[in-house]
């Protein structure tokens, strides 16, 4: 089974979720002794950009090895604006880590490559050469192994090809391993793949990178997986679809409900970011609706049903569009337009302006708003039912449609609103959210609210598999291994 | 030159485009009887699909051979739903003019294929197998030419395979044709391409082909250009692009301007439907700005440079997408999804109930308002500057960008709603329509309107080079071959 593997390093375990099993290992900074051991023969580690992920898995994986006598070294492209940034974090060339990016790949034995998907396209073939021989190589992210597959191309077979992809945005990673200095090791969880293995170490070495991050609990997948979910996940709850929910919602709020226009903002944005994260992050999807009274549970199921179908309908055709090859060719065109037309910001529109002010005035906790529940709940809920069906390990179904969204990114959000958060993830996800959320948006405008302001009534069954999903106890095991801790966001 | 053509049976004439040369032919009534020199050698057209052009190319080219001895033969799948349909146009199986099929296809020497491009796709090789020897293949539109190129295989090489794609939906095709009965041939202008051509005759067919469903000009291109600029232009202004525009616009004045939600909807979509198209149609372009008042052309100057921009932005998205197989393949991916989730109307939403109220209560010609105006126009010039860039004729680029647009599917929306007319076109413009119009609305929302409202003044450049677009002449020389009538509809 794909999912189980075993460790020379660290102590594995089988954890059951739902009727499956899966072997997992459990983070924290007691396991951080064992690095050495599992990067034995590797003296240096070369991190590659300075992007989302690069500052963080960087300096976490330095802390991590403080007192060891392996090094991370950044490298960068001659001349990056990131290089200041990269120094104010403790990396210089006088202390050998910091350097350029072609002789940081060429010297290190483990290269975790950190640029942008764009970037990986552009450079891999002489990524490739430049590597030393029987040097491996790291990924965070399935999306070269998608673009090679797209153009039947694969890895030169002399080196490892590792995955470790934490299921959260680099300043979550970053922020939780500080914050979890004092509690063994907070942080994000992570999947790892071994695309290949040719000395035998490749688990050891992926399960040491996950441990050094800060990883809680890691999992097994592979990178084809990876790119599939990963790439469908932020398309959907945790980017594209929480945008178009939001529209959407606020929208019918303020044009067809009469709403001012913050209370909409606080009845839909705010409401999700704030406590339906919550309720969920703590105790469950589950929780949402039991925590209403009957009359919003009434509401939320009649929402719920209206929205799921519509909602799976449009998670069907991005997962198509992902796995066909088709969203990758996207993503790479994409960039190639970038020149004539880079890509706007979204966040001066009307709704994220009136967000701002709703989060300078901010005053408690909002009452839940049982349509938004319903609505935001049906799309998770039909993006976790669909990466089942896809065959997705039920670690990565939960991290990719549940504890990703909120345990990391919507607190994010919170914080400083979803429009910023879309104006700032990589480019593949900044690209797919301008793609899908008016996708979703209109779907759920045309469809679910139609039906809805109809009175077509909930559908029973649908509400009852909700209800008795078994995603609710596979998401309350893996609860038990979750951050000690809540991120907590400081300018 | 590829728009360059001799024809053995037609008087070609060779028009001068800005700097360009086409080499074209004029259709109309009193050329019938150059039809069965035409079509030398053939006894039987077969027209296999009941669709959208099937009804309106059956019944022309029936009606323009009467009293040859060439049959139009319908062909449908056994137990079609379209059978009745057929009959009551006067097709009967015991007239010998309709027929199963597969054994319409086997027995006809020239193979009109209206189905789907879901179905072509699914069909193709038997289609291919069953034909007649030398008999000639006949598609009016190149998406299956896209499709053959985007799994490497070709057309077999023992047919003819021409394209004659009329510029309009086949509703219009066949109206203008009934109503052309007293004005020598009023209808809709067709591209043609000869894609194979085994016995010299392939030109002359796809002319009389076209000439038989009522052209009132024919002008040349190729099967790829064709399914590029096709797919390309129905996801742009001629339905994706004015959906998502509607929705953006009226959105705009009713949630920002405070404006009724009737006078909005025909400050927009009526507007758009009503007086613009008519007034692109009988005098270009320009003439919608020219027609207005001081402060209007201010107006007018401003979201036209906001817009223009923004909507290139979103239409080279769409030229790479169609052109790279993407678009192709998703349209194929999504037919099969429609078991499980069939495509939904759109109609239901609060704006399109408006709309219904609005044209149910219409009284005289709504004022032009001036941002709908430069809204509206930049989308259609930026169209229009994208297919000259990518080398598409003239011809083609005026009848995908305007034409088609202001003289064929504009007037339909102004009859029964663009949401009507979204839930019943051909599949791959109704699936194309549901992808793309979102986009244009959030790209519009975001940045257009964005700049619109923070003030930013006209591009004065922008503006001189509409001014001044050789699109002008080019259209009021094409528009002398125009038809001789306005379309009129009635239930």
């Amino acid at each position: 089974m794909e999912t189980m593997f075993t460790s020379n390093v660290f102590e594995t375990e089988v954890i059951k979720l739902a009727d499956t099993q899966e072997t997992i290992v459990r983070g924290g900074r007691d396991k951080f002794p064992l690095l050495p051991k599992a990067f034995e023969g590797i003296k240096q580690i070369g991190v590659i950009g300075w992007g989302s992920q690069g500052p963080a898995q960087a300096q976490n994986l330095r802390d991590s090895l403080e007192g060891t006598d392996i090094r991370v070294k950044v490298g960068l492209r001659d001349g990056s604006s990131s290089m200041a940034s990269a120094r104010e974090a403790g990396f210089t060339e006088e202390s050998g880590t910091l350097g350029e990016m072609w002789e940081v790949i060429g010297e290190s034995d483990m290269v975790i490559l950190l640029i942008s998907d764009a970037a990986q396209v552009e450079h891999y073939k002489r990524i490739f050469e430049t590597m030393k021989e029987g040097a491996t190589l790291g990924l965070s992210h399935g999306f070269l192994l998608g673009h090679l597959e797209s153009v039947g191309e694969s890895f030169p077979d002399r080196m490892n090809v590792i995955g470790v992809c934490p299921k959260g945005m680099g300043p979550s990673v970053r922020r939780l391993y500080v914050q979890g200095k004092e509690v063994n090791g907070a942080g994000i969880n992570c999947s790892f793949a071994v695309e290949q293995d040719i000395d035998g170490r490749a688990t050891d070495q992926a399960l040491g990178w996950a441990i050094g991050v800060g990883a809680p609990y890691v999992f097994k997948t592979t990178l084809s997986h990876e790119y599939r979910s990963d790439i469908f996940g932020e398309r959907g709850i945790l980017l594209g679809a929480v945008h178009g929910i939001s529209e959407a919602m606020y929208r019918r709020f303020v044009m067809e409900k009469g709403m001012d226009e913050k209370e909409a903002f606080i009845s839909v944005v705010e409401n999700i970011t704030g406590p339906l994260s919550r309720t969920i992050s703590h105790d469950g999807i589950l929780a949402v609706y039991n925590n209403l009274d009957d009359e919003g549970k009434k509401i939320f199921e009649r929402m719920y049903s209206a929205a799921y179908h519509p909602a799976f309908d449009i998670l069907m055709e991005i997962y198509d569009e992902v796995s066909s090859g088709n969203e990758i060719r996207s993503v790479v065109m994409a960039g190639k337009r970038f020149d004539r037309y880079p890509m706007g910001k979204i966040d001066g529109t009307r709704m994220w302006k009136v967000g701002e002010e709703v989060r300078a005035n901010r005053s408690g906790e909002p009452p839940v708003n049982p349509e938004t529940a319903g609505l935001y709940c049906a799309v998770m809920m039909a993006q976790i039912d669909l990466l089942i069906e896809k065959g997705h390990c039920l670690s990565e179904v939960c991290n990719e449609s549940v504890i990703e969204a909120v345990d990391s990114l919507n607190p994010y959000m919170h914080f400083k609103g979803v429009a910023h958060m879309v104006d700032n993830c990589s480019t593949t996800a900044r690209l797919g959210s301008r793609k899908w959320a008016p996708r979703f948006d209109y779907n759920i405008m045309q469809q679910a609210f139609v039906a809805y302001d109809q009175g077509v009534p909930a559908d029973e069954n649908l509400v009852e598999s909700f209800k008795k999903h078994l995603v609710h106890d596979v998401l309350a095991t893996v609860a038990t291994m979750r951050p000690s801790v809540d991120i907590s966001l400081t300018e």
